[in-house]
């Protein structure tokens, strides 16, 4: 039973779009990643995902809308909604999800990331 | 599907002990909570939680630890472990858990709130 310090977590690597464990609980996972340019456009079938903003700007599309995350702003994206993340300048995130969430989700690519790092 | 800005909800209530639903996913609750002063002694017998200081500094008794949270760290307690939150000065928490947490566990007393306002 260790605390976690987010700013020191997120000094230990520099690699975008590759989130890493730095927690897990009741079958869900804490992870933190770097983001920056735009990822894919996907979907989970079975898990609601929280993006919460860390440091910078996150925006995230959806085929209707788009909503703009600011630090310590989160969104929860419920199961079976399209999305896509994008970020102009780098972003840090934290992420809420069940520890079976993929990143990529439905769109499997030299972006998915089956196993991920624990800090 | 809104976003949540953590500083904007902590602004809408003043209570301590009472902790607010933020968000939900996953069977799981995201809470915003003000402390001051000792908690009781309890555990979840079925329920990891996670601390994450927002602002202030928040101790957390175990039978044979102290653990000091301050701003943008965490801390998972893992179900059955008995803890204690005290914080001398008013400290802002965001909690995750399942949402069947209830707040004092197993030592229901005066503090325990059954319902919890949506926010």
């Amino acid at each position: 039973m260790e605390k976690v310090n987010i700013a020191e977590k997120l000094s230990l690597f520099s690699e975008h779009w590759s989130p890493k464990i730095v927690g897990e609980l009741n079958g869900q996972q804490v992870k933190l990643a770097k983001l920056k340019g735009e990822f894919v456009w996907h979907k989970h079938d079975h898990e609601d995902e929280l993006f919460y903003v860390v440091e910078g700007t996150l925006t995230i599309l959806f085929r209707d809308r788009t909503v703009t995350l600011h630090p310590h702003e989160f969104l929860i994206v419920p199961r079976g909604v399209e999305h896509k993340p994008v970020a102009e300048e780098e972003v840090s995130v934290m992420l809420f999800e069940p520890a079976t969430t993929l990143n990529t989700g439905d769109a499997e690519s030299e972006l998915t990331k089956r196993t991920l790092e624990k800090l």
